[in-house]
């Protein structure tokens, strides 16, 4: 991809990572001036000052989105020392591309003079995006600036959760009425300034506002100027209520191909619209939430966040895993005696916890995934249960013979061996009828089924397979 | 959501999942007469009868892609039925929906006849998409049907690899010169039967087809109708080239929020465009694979695949795990005379291993993410490295002492719990070094680092972790 780069056959896809990596290098080497530069004194070093301009420059040709990548990538020193290099008048589309954690990191080095005008220009639903990580006071006299109808804009989006439609709306509506002809349509448009980004459709609502249709400005523009709105436009129209689910939404948008979709409130009446590029965050996040909490981080973390915010980002999952361990370590320690006997187990049992646990993984992750995307409702759980225990079955005689071959002429022992492949199976159907009910169940309970859900496989499977293991050891063996 | 639903109190997000759920009850109330459905003989039964006509009509009422999401969530046979109820020459358009693994079971249940309609109405991209997965006999019957141009199309598609824009580009191209009125765009555009779906801006070319700008439908709307196209078009323009990564441009069409994008030569010719419709399919996909990869599958599996297709989708990653899995058993193996003289060893080992594992992915984790989204360019590794080890450092302290004082109260030994704070500190500090080394090493190498990064972390964390604490314990407490 390019932006018509300066260098023409140098595309921009490669273009991009070279500029990080020389502000990277640039930030680092003015880091010691980084007080003069902040109080704005000049420099005196006739290099340094080059670097200066060069990142200047860089940084002023950079996309905002572009400029968020930057900071997010860089440790928090360098960081603040770009935030005070880049475009002010961009300062206000930065926050809202960067992540949670990085605006929390650049909103801290802000005074409210810098924090109002960088939220200036911003429309309605972007400053109630950025609402609740601002300062009560500057909300407060940002909201003075605007007229009536957007603090009334401003306050609906801020009165829905985070997940919800009526939070990602914007209010950039263009509706007309049916009964005018396209003729019309396009010569009110071109009264516009502009028209709002990714202005697919226009909405076509009455007298009191109820949406009647959309015009696709596909069609407008292939028919014939005479003919009237309400014989163009479509009726079949997708469209959401602000309490609708965002995921929900997002998988409408991917389904449909929607570009832009109108929001209605219970009286049908048009009171904002939905964007794909909101949906886009909303699909990545969804599926970035879904990989984080699976790995038992619970929410993204800025890279390079202070050392002390990361370990309170992981140390929940740290504590209940090592809960289960604890657990796990006590039904080996019911067993001791076994072991004392023949200390052989002690080395093979984790082999029959570890690929319990992976088996069991692979099946809640393919679960996990389907209910995602609205492939899996729960009366199908029955029949994808027989399946799994029959993968399991299949598995386990495989694996476990090759275990219970290995272990048999490791240790001498038919005895050895045969439990191996008893525990294994065994071990393998408990990880497929968990891995299989932990998400129904949770789902069932209105949870997210990814939550945790490698951790709780994870520990059945452990004190599962070491209870498997070690009872069957000591019934036969001993 | 709602596509103006029958019944106008009931938004379409809620109805989709009960008509699926609705589906699922006639498609398995049918399948003891499905011979005769197949062979379109009437049902005698009139209860079998009435489900029949509901099954088809609801059928007939959904969009393709929703056709596609049940028959994803249907077990095989039913899926068979309800593939052959659905209306013929949507065949095409679902097909294109359906995940690659459905897709394979549908295709071969269609005889060459029912292929080739479906593919009929198709474009060329569409086509190509299929071809892989469509018998040679079809394809080559297809594509005879098609003038020169579109087969060069299909052939052209067909060249690049599925991770490259080339394969995604379409080439509904709508193009006209800079030197034109916008009043003359508008009546060009006004003689199109319609415009290609997502049509956000027209493409300016030169006679040589050389792509100048594109002009945004937005900007073309509220123009003067006297104004020339290149007084009005835009020339800083994201354009790709067929070669180029599908997963960076789908990070492109999400950083600058396109919905089109030109696809140009290496002469700047321009020869197709990429749709924000398919660039989402590229960001689920990648994420999903990144979760699957991470969690030992090796691709995207049919819910209801045949048991022996899944064994082979998972198989891979279980011999793996078994093999490290083996491995550490051999170093437990190798202090089996201190496991003897100190059983409590072997209930604790699995502590040490875990909790390792657990830090050792969740750093892996937020890493691999942060590479996915561009935030991490290699030379920061070492500024990262310092700062997990800093974060396991504080980790292993606090839990380390929590689980050995539980151990020294456990066990009444002083030993084995100072032991224990040890390994399980040392481990942590492994598992944060691991966790960083691996996705670089791996992204330096030119691999994917989320592939098997899991698998490979928690190998190293679990050797490695019986390897501390039982050499730690040998020398110590012996």
């Amino acid at each position: 991809m390019s932006i018509e780069a300066q260098n023409p056959s140098q595309t921009d896809l490669e273009r991009l990572p070279l500029d990080i990596a020389r502000i990277h290098e640039l930030a680092e080497s003015l880091l010691p001036v980084y007080e003069q530069i902040e109080a704005n004194r000049p420099l005196e070093e006739h290099k340094l000052n080059t670097c200066l301009v060069e990142l200047i420059g860089l940084l002023r040709e950079l996309h905002p989105a572009d400029v968020a990548t930057v900071l997010e990538s860089l440790p928090q020193k360098e960081r603040m020392l770009v935030w005070h290099l880049a475009a002010p008048e961009e300062d206000g589309e930065v926050l809202l591309e960067v992540s949670d954690a990085v605006r929390e990191t650049l909103i801290e080095t802000m005074d409210k003079e810098e924090l109002l005008a960088a939220v200036e220009d911003l429309d309605a639903d972007e400053l109630a995006e950025l609402a609740d990580d601002l300062p009560n006071q500057v909300v407060y006299e940002a909201l003075k600036t605007r007229d009536e109808e957007e603090r009334a804009q401003v306050q609906a989006a801020m009165s829905y959760e985070d997940d919800q439609v009526g939070a990602l709306m914007d209010f950039e509506l263009v509706s007309i009425r049916a009964d005018v002809s396209c003729e019309v349509v396009l010569r009110y448009l071109r009264r516009f300034e502009q028209l709002p980004d990714h202005t697919d459709k226009i909405f076509v609502v009455d007298d009191h506002e109820v949406l009647q249709g959309v015009l696709p400005i596909r069609k407008l523009l292939v028919a014939d100027p005479e003919e009237r709105v309400e014989n163009v436009m479509a009726t079949e129209v997708v469209r959401f209520r602000p309490e609708d689910d965002a995921e929900e939404a997002a998988q409408a948008f991917e389904r449909y191909d929607l570009v832009t979709a109108p929001v209605v409130d219970e009286n049908k009446k048009l009171i904002g619209r939905v964007t794909i590029d909101e949906m886009v965050d909303v699909i990545r996040e969804e599926s970035e939430a879904d990989m984080l909490n699976m790995a038992g981080l619970q929410e993204e973390e800025d890279l390079f966040a202070p050392v002390l915010d990361s370990v309170k980002n992981r140390w929940m999952w740290l504590a209940i895993n090592l809960c289960t361990a604890f657990i796990a370590s006590r039904v080996i320690g019911a067993f001791e005696g076994s072991i004392a006997k023949i200390v052989a187990l002690a080395a093979l049992m984790p082999i029959v916890a570890g690929i319990g646990g992976n088996s069991g993984n692979q099946t809640i992750t393919m679960i996990v995934r389907a209910m995602a995307t609205g492939q899996l409702s729960g009366n199908q759980a029955r029949r994808l249960l027989k399946k799994e225990v029959a993968v399991a079955l299949v598995n386990g005689v495989i694996w476990g013979s090759v275990m219970g071959l290995v272990s048999w002429l490791l240790y001498d022992s038919p005895g050895i061996g045969l439990v191996m492949v008893a525990a294994m199976t065994l071990n393998l159907l408990l990880a497929a009828t968990v891995g299989v009910l932990i998400p129904v169940a949770m789902e069932k309970a209105g949870r997210d089924p990814a939550l945790g859900s490698s951790v709780l496989i994870t520990a059945v499977t452990d004190s599962g397979g070491f209870l498997i293991f070690l009872g069957l050891a000591t019934i036969f063996l001993l």
